[in-house]
């Protein structure tokens, strides 16, 4: 029953970064803790779905991703996978190369589809909820 | 006979970049120019293995790593690749994941191998040189 919510030293620990990263993205307003009191500096609250954006974060930052383009991705997978906090559906996608774009793109994690891009030389980078999620799970 | 040399001007617009970003990979030492006279600052000339690895840092940007990560796969490149310049033998790379360095490697690319990697849900950045290299054969 209720959710549960987490410090920033608890979120830090969970995801294996540091405080002062989670301050940055907090400042950058990539991921912004959904209880955010002004003031004490001490109500500050990540919840669940924070915890699963801060994975993601991290995960794309430890690809070799810039972070404008993990930011982006973030962004573009919070936009699209509404159920992306949701522990029961954990879907997989992947970033790819769109050359009409000339740019990374969001898709769902398609095997074929990976392969064909790999096949041409381009970039895949596999982003799956489930294999990222895997720590708050325990 | 003799070698080809480019202005940056002419780097610039054969790989696609900015007069400003070959400045800043010429500042932070990433790809240096071959010929580099002090003074009058005319006297700068890229070879031909600079405008490879120009093309190199433009495509691993382009890819969306960061700066950082990008530079580090260039420099990878140039040492474990000592032909990398020799427009006869253009081999194929790629950055992947290495669970046990728990950073990215660089490996010659093969195909199973690489499709193994996705199957774990890991990055596959494709290398190509010969793909990355195309717009300089022109």
């Amino acid at each position: 029953m209720g959710e549960k919510f987490f410090t920033s030293k608890q979120a830090a620990k969970i995801i294996g970064c540091s405080l002062r990263q989670l301050q940055y993205w907090r400042d950058k307003g990539v991921v912004v803790p959904t209880i955010e009191g002004s003031g004490t500096g001490r109500s500050i609250y990540y919840s669940q779905s924070d915890l699963v954006q801060l994975a993601l974060m991290e995960y794309l930052l430890s690809v070799g991703l810039s972070f404008a383009t993990a930011s982006w991705g973030l962004k573009e997978l919070v936009k699209t996978d509404a159920d992306y906090a949701n522990p029961e559906t954990k879907k997989r996608w992947m970033l790819c190369w769109n050359q009409k774009k000339r740019s990374l793109v969001l898709e769902e994690f398609d095997r074929e589809k990976a392969i064909a891009f790999l096949d041409k030389g381009q970039a895949v980078i596999p982003v799956w909820l489930d294999l990222i999620c895997q720590q708050l799970m325990t």
